[in-house]
Parts: C-alpha cells; sequence; structure tokens
C-alpha cells in the first residue's frame, strides 16, 4: 500500500525491510540494537537501516539511501538524530563483489558460537539444509569464511573484501565474524531471509553435532 | 468460510493448510522454504504444497491439487511461477502404503539429530508421549524407520516404500530422513499436527535424555 | 463478557482455562494434545477440559462439569464427541486432598528429565524461584514427590494420593509422573499458572545445573 | 495517548513499562510473577510496579509512584490490594548511585548460570556484544558483580550498594544476585530494554561457551 509521495518512505521494499528486522529479531538475531539490513527498493535504490536503534521498531521513513558504490548517503532518515548503519561499509562491499541484492547483519549467538568451530572458516558438511544455499548440494562441503573482529564495524570491509575474492568460498552466501555475528546475502530481501533461516540452522546443526 | 466459486481456493482445508504451516515455521520445522504438507479437502482431492517458497506465507490459491495415485498435478497453483513440492512423490507413497490423509515434512534439527542415533531405525522407549500414536502404549519400545538421505527428494520414494513395507515399522507414522528430516503422517490434517507434535517431541527426548 | 443463558458456559472461568491452555501449549507443556487442566468458575463448579483435543483450540463450551467428589459429570461438553480428560481422576484427587482451586497437567519434557534426577523425589535447592511455593523460602530443601507411570492415567490416582498423604511432601504444590510429566495445581487458576511458571522454571533449572 | 486527569495513569511511560513487561515475560525474564521493572515518568515520578502479580497483565494504573530518594510512597497504584514490589529497595539504589532513568529484575535462568560461573564478579570476554554497554568496548574485560543472595529481596539493598561504589565494577549496568537472578539498568527504559537484551545475550553467551 503505497501512500507516499516523498519519496517512496511507504513502498514495498521499506515496509518489507520492516517486517524482516521484526522477524529477525523475534529470533534473537539483532539482540540489544544490533544487526541491521539493507536491500534495493523498486527504483534500485539501495536502502540501509540507522545505527543503534532497537531494529524491531524501525518504520519505513527510518531508512538511508546509500550509493552502493561510494557509500555515501544521497537520502537521510526522515529524523535528523538517526545515523546510518555502521554496516554500510560491508554492505556496499558485498554488493559490489556478490552483485546482491540484500544483505542482513546478525548478532546470533549460533553464528559467534558456530565460528568458534573453525581457524579461516568453518566446514559445513552432511546437511540436506545445504541445499537452500544457490549452486550448493547435500554432498558438498561447504566453507563459510571467518573474518576476524575488528575494535570498529567499519573496519571489518578489508577482511571481508579478502573472504569474497578468495575462490576456496566462492559458493558462499555467508561471512562470519569471530566474536560477533554473520552477513548473510542473496539476491533480494526475500531470499536472504531464506539464506539467513538457512545459516543459522547450518550454525545450530555443527556445533549441537559435534558437542 | 467458503467463498470461492473457481475450484475450491478458499476452502477450508486449503486455509487449515496455510494455518499448518504457518505454526510449523514457527516451529522452526520449514525453515529456509524447507519442509511442506499435503493433505484432502473435503472433495478427497489431494493438496500439495508449491517447492521452494517461504512457507509460512502461502495463501489457498497456492495449492496444487495432484492425483495421490499418478502424482499427475490435475490443477495448477494460481500463479505460474510455482511449482509443486518435491516431496510429492513421498507423499504419495506414504498415502497409498499407509492410508494417511495428510503429510508434513520437517527440515526439523531435532529430527536430524535424532536419526543420528540409529542405523536402520531409530528406537523410542519409556515415554508416556508414545500414546499419541495410534496402537502404541507407553511400554512399547517404538521403531521409527530411517531413511539415507538421496541427491534428489524424489529419490526417497524407494527407500520410503521400503520402511513401510517393513513390518518392523508397522506401528510408525514418521519415516526419518538422515541429514534431513522427518516425514509424518495422520488420517486427516488435525492428527497429521497432532502426530508432528508428538514425533518432534520424542526425537528432542530421546536425544536430550541419552546425552 | 457473560453472554450465555445455558449453564454459563461463556463465563469468565472457561474463558481464563481456554486462555491458560493456549498459554501452556505455546510453552510446549501440551503437545500433541497431551495435558489438561480443571478450575472451579464462579458458582465454585469444577470445569475439566476434555481428552484427545488440541488443547490451545479449545472454546468456553468445551468443558465437562465434574463432582470433585464424586468424580461424576454433571454436565457434559456442548458437543457430544467430546468425552472428559483421563486426568480427572487425579484432579478430583488433588483437589480433595490440597483444597486446590485448579489444576494443571503437563507434558513438559522439562518435567520428564528432572523426573529422571530422582527415586522417589526430586530435590530442589538454591534457587529464589523457591519463593514462589507457599510456605516455602529460598534457602528450604524442597521436595516435589515423584510417582511412578501407569498404562491408564486413570490409575495414577493411587500414587498421586500416597504421595500428598507423605509428610515429606507437605509443602509440594506439584507431583511429577515418570516418563510423563507433571500435575501442579494452586488455590486458584492464576495461582496454578504462577506454580505452572515456578516449577517449569525449575525443573528445567535442577537439571541444567547438575549437567 | 494521553486520556488521564488523575495523575497521569495512561501516559506514555506507564504504557511503555506495561509493554516492556509483557516483552520480558514473553523472553522468560518474569516467570511465576518474578522480576520486575520501574522507570520515570515525564513528570520524573518514579514509576514502580507492584510485586506478586503477573507482570505481563499490568495496567498503566498498577504503578506505584515513589520517592527515590526516600523509598516513600507518593501515590498508590489504583488497586488497594497492590504493594509496591520489594525490588524498591535495591531499584532506589542503583538510581541513587548511578543515575539510572530505569532499572529491571529478571528472573531469567541464564542470569542465575551465570552467576554460577564466579565468586565476586562473572568475568565477560571476547565479545562484539560488549560494545552495547557504555564505555566498554568489544577487547575489554568486562565485570559484572554478582552479590549473595539474602531471605528477603530487601536485605539485598547492602550488598548491592557495595557492588556498585566497588571501582572495580564502575562499566557495569548490571548486577548478578546469586541463584537469583540480576538487577539491569540504563539512562532511560529503552536503554534498559537495551542492556537487558545485552546482558542476557552475554550470560548464555558465556556459559555455553564454557560448556
Amino acid at each position: 500500500m503505497k501512500v507516499s509521495g516523498d519519496g517512496g518512505h511507504d513502498d514495498r521494499a521499506r515496509q518489507l525491510l520492516c517486517e524482516m528486522l521484526r522477524l529477525f529479531y523475534a529470533n534473537n538475531w539483532l539482540s540489544g540494537t544490533g544487526g541491521g539490513i539493507c536491500g534495493f527498493d523498486a527504483e534500485h535504490r539501495l536502502l540501509v537501516a540507522p545505527t543503534g536503534v532497537h531494529k524491531e521498531t524501525l518504520r519505513p521513513g527510518d531508512f538511508f539511501v546509500i550509493d552502493p558504490a561510494s557509500g555515501d548517503v544521497l537520502q537521510p532518515a526522515d529524523e535528523e538524530r538517526l545515523r546510518p548503519s555502521e554496516c554500510a561499509g560491508v554492505f556496499c562491499t558485498v554488493i559490489g563483489s556478490r552483485d546482491a541484492g540484500a544483505v542482513m547483519h546478525s548478532h546470533a549467538l549460533d553464528a559467534v558460537l558456530a565460528a568458534d568451530l573453525g581457524d579461516e572458516w568453518l566446514t559445513v558438511r552432511g546437511f540436506e539444509m545445504l541445499k537452500g544455499i544457490p549452486g550448493v548440494i547435500s554432498s558438498d562441503e561447504h566453507r563459510v569464511p571467518i573474518v576476524e573482529n575488528t575494535p570498529r564495524e567499519a573496519e571489518l570491509v578489508h577482511g571481508v573484501e579478502q573472504a569474497l575474492a578468495d575462490v576456496r568460498f566462492s559458493e558462499t552466501h555467508a561471512v562470519l565474524v569471530r566474536d560477533h555475528g554473520a552477513y548473510i546475502w542473496g539476491k533480494d530481501i526475500w531470499e536472504t531471509k531464506k539464506h539467513a533461516e538457512v545459516y543459522h540452522w547450518l550454525f545450530e546443526a555443527v556445533r549441537v553435532r559435534r558437542s
């Protein structure tokens, strides 16, 4: 139900992003104002959630429009007090390297614990759920890169860039960040939701099966 | 509240199947567009959910009508882009062998972990919850067959057929699929919901008690 | 909102019992149509839920009025197909011995696993949560009796009677049933909800702390 | 939507506190009528929840107005049967020592189990989530003081005062109470919600990672 005449604030992509944030929050992936999301609207403008706010309370006007190439803010959120997510740099990196149409950032405990199981990457094998990742079949040995955490979120960009350029991780649609969480993406918002469910299921499965 | 004049799209069975999919999704049994459901409507037509979609978002017009004997599609879903569930073959096999009125397919992690505990079958004993399965009493040693996973869902039919023909598993209302999940059925949609709750409870119980 | 002129079907106690069943179901205490509840209405008539139905779907007219002294059905449920809960015998025993105003029966996995930790009783100590039980302080060693399971629910009455007559268990407001679940009660429906939350918290706490 | 002319019963702070109690209850932090909350309204009057009631059912008129300096009741709840939370003493202590604008008291099992891991304090290190606490960075070694439980809640004041005066705990926004739970605060109700999510995430994380 598009009612805006002021730059698309109430368009379906913004509402869908709000719905996804409520869903992810209910899954304990966005506790304590952490995590975030970005995705393109119908006019192919990149919408990025603000930082430091309770993500399940976001409204369509709370998103920033960002240039994915430069990271510049093209249109601010309606409220002046809001600042764009500190994940914006990693979001733009993923979009640039993988042609993603949406990216979510999770602070799920299962993502942190899964990263504890690997050094440079987490190996996932032996689950039908792997089929939920494009190009992966259930007998594959799937590698999810693990990037070391940095003091500031923006500094993660370098590690994420390296991981995405690494041919060993060509199939992955997620990057784990040690002690921190994960970035997960897809070709659009709905596929990103699907991949978020698939990877969080796998993160828990790998840990519980090994313990 | 039947309002359709176009083949029963809004009839109660279709709405009930949608409700069950939302419930099963909330239980983490259908993560990442996985899993599925089928059941008969009032005219005894077999309704099967589509594949590859977010199951909690399904609407009454999204189901296929399938011939349970041949597996042929008798009536497609309203939207052309939808394809019938890849579970359809197993669904038809269960209906043919066990006279089931509905079957659900779960991707629950507890089903996968329960299958880790057995070779050809999972033994469940010592739980009052066993009474929830027709013909089983709480002192029984109940066997749930475990079928090995296959690259494609349709290829599971052979293993499921063999399990259902095996007299050792005559009481079961579920088949576990290794690394994958479970198929669970009942005489109608509501009994299938009951059995899904009973078996998922038992899958968790068996694992936690042994650990 | 009392609208009935037919014996109080829509009175507040019946609606409250339905609300509690939905809440308990959401807690996974009533999976697979298991478990149950009873409580007195404003006219001090004992309302008992039916057996074998999905408890979260109950409506005010689905309860039986039972004589707590004899166990006789004074007024059936509206629908003829319904039968009173098989817990009715235990419910009446608890009401007779402990002057309870409501009793709930749980099939929670945590209740089953807590009973695994004891022989004749489960000892709970060292939790502030114990204060939630009348007459118990947080430094008490609280004993919850464990009754052995029986093939039929009605046969549990003898074991429950013995446990309730045992002075070692004079403070308890719950009886565990091995491999099966628990009965928990209070002076009215709301206190029974409180005690159900307290005991289920303790059942989980005792198990997790010991493991 | 402020509709009251009788002392602000329906003002936004009271409604927000009710909303937080429902959220915290859904997280299993307030089981069995336990736990509580306090916060300032727009006129800087301290609102404190009542004791011994099902916290998720509270309405705006159910709060007490308390003088945070003396602990005296300035305005009772609407219903005479209500008594102010026994946490009021600790709430006032936290407000006095830390200039908090809201405090919540949790009975979460994860808080109890986290306190099991320490003697005078719980050490939390190696989690990005630590950034959710003001003044703390992810490489910090964060200390959460552990206070021994007392027979009566009011007697906790002394231990909490000592912990808050201890320079080793100058960064903490939470106090653990052994066998009991935690007090968590922030500069206002929303920051208290944020910190509650951050600390409960960390309490679970510390325990699961060590086990």
